[in-house]
């Protein structure tokens, strides 16, 4: 799959955008905002003195600060891209310092928290309009990141009840021009969707990678060699940011809890279909789950090349 | 990653090779034994008809026939190349068609069981030399197999206690020529080696994606738009063979079990931590189990590049 933005936009949706955290959403925001002309000026900060050493030299803003408040100062629009449990921080360090009707956004795998810390910590004169873009790498920092990460990606948006028209469309309008789709969506049916599709399968893949890496019976060279089997899947999740994820399960509590209850449940009786020897059910399972790996090939949220076109040479190779 | 096969051999190890089974494994074998000339002649059966034909059009055998104890007829080497609980109808199939001396393998994700029911159908003058090649794609059928599957994946053989080991020296010599690394283990042990690093990823990837089919408050469409936050990861492996997974799992039993069990302890326990909001102890996981993807790719055994290198735009495009 090759992802293209397009060509720049005559005006900008921005002024100033101030984005908070140049990690691999934050940089790539960045990267993909000037790219397409999304706002006049980008202003970036971060408080790790690595990452704001990458970020100036990958000449990633127009300023490149480790004083959240200073970024955010005349700006039109903020976009936090910090881990979900570091916004009540930032939020308090940036309040003093928001102008009259700007606009605050953010990036996190977890809403209905975040809006009632934000709600919480910034002043009135806000208007808050939170966004997750679902799209991202298991790697992470500024070297990381890449322009075209959110071309044909989904990116959410979660207004509140009461949430300012105008700042909604213009949030819409910036992940649009960095090649996202955009869907409107409540906080709580958010949080719901996203624990199935992402919080609980990345779950299970850090506990099935901690469960093989915990054998006794099976060297840890031996999973390494034998992961191809299928378990190699499952570490490039188990791979992506710990303090992201400690957070999003910190913060999404319930709806994981929930999602993780019926995955318990279908477990179990799969458990039991082997136990009973029931080669029928399993069948009819495994003949199921097929149909949604085509739905997701279909709507060109997946590759269709198998093994994810790991392989180069999955295609014949010409005869000798 | 770009996996080559080497130059034909001189002399092939085989002087008639017959496979039986011409689906993703069996074709595989056939295209990459006739590249590298591992056989002099190749004879493929299948007992489908579609399968037959497509193997006829892509030449994948000297002779390709509907008739397994056909095929098996003055071979040197047969290797059965059909779900796990095909081989006993197979193996009584070609019983009384294989010659003296003649070595059969198989592919089989299971080996206790497999080697059982072989050395119950099979005459006494056959040398069995199970293997196992730890490779393959989530696609089925003759159209799917490459010549190039199984270069630098791992092949592993379980030969019996007092195998015959010249037989066993020969398959090993020809999952070499096919590029494959080789390991022995006793059949038990395999069993559970691949339980963990294969039969229970493919589990609790069905089983996640069955979770996610069934839901009421979140939507087919919601679960595939908004896959690439994780879930679509797990689609790929839960999109393999019914029929070669129902066998999996109906013949490993006891080894899959086992390792289910261990892996619900762990999921018991994370879940815990999530419920008492205990953030060290997931970010204890979490940063544990990026090692072992590091492990996966230093050993050539995974792509280094994010997301699988599925977006082939991960590196930064041009300044426009």
């Amino acid at each position: 799959m090759i992802e293209r933005l397009g060509a720049p936009l005559a005006d900008p949706i921005f002024n100033q955008l101030a984005i908070i955290g140049a990690g691999l959403i934050g940089s790539s925001i960045a990267r993909a905002a000037r790219r397409r002309n999304a706002a006049r000026r980008i202003v970036l900060a971060d408080h790790s003195f690595g990452v704001l050493e990458r970020a100036k030299a990958l000449k990633l803003g127009d300023l490149v600060t480790d004083d959240a408040a200073r970024a955010v100062r005349g700006a039109d629009c903020v976009i936090l891209a910090v881990p979900v449990g570091a916004n009540e921080a930032v939020g308090r360090a940036i309040a003093p310092a928001l102008g009259a009707g700007v606009i605050v956004s953010d990036v996190g795998s977890v809403k209905s928290a975040v809006i009632s810390t934000l709600e919480a910590v910034l002043p009135g004169h806000v208007r808050l309009a939170p966004a997750h873009p679902v799209a991202g790498t298991e790697q992470s920092g500024p070297d990381a990141g890449f322009a075209s990460l959110f071309v044909n990606r989904w990116c959410i948006l979660t207004p509140a009840r009461g949430a300012d028209d105008e700042a909604v469309t213009m949030v819409k309008s910036f992940w649009e021009a960095l090649g996202s789709h955009v869907e409107i969506m409540s906080a709580a049916h958010h949080d719901l969707v996203l624990a199935i599709t992402s919080h609980v399968p990345h779950l299970i893949a850090y506990n099935i990678v901690g469960t093989a890496a915990d054998l006794e019976e099976v060297t840890r060279s031996e999973v390494i060699k034998f992961s191809a089997g299928g378990f190699r899947d499952f570490t490039r999740i188990a791979a992506s940011d710990p303090t992201m994820w400690r957070d999003v399960f910190l913060h999404n509590k319930d709806a994981v809890l929930e999602m993780l209850g019926r995955f318990n449940e279908d477990l179990t009786a799969l458990q039991r279909m082997i136990r009973r020897g029931d080669g029928d059910g399993l069948f009819a399972l495994f003949t199921r789950t097929r149909a949604i790996r085509l739905g997701i090939v279909a709507e060109g949220q997946e590759t269709a090349a198998p093994d994810f076109g790991r392989r180069a040479s999955t295609a014949e190779e010409p005869e000798p």
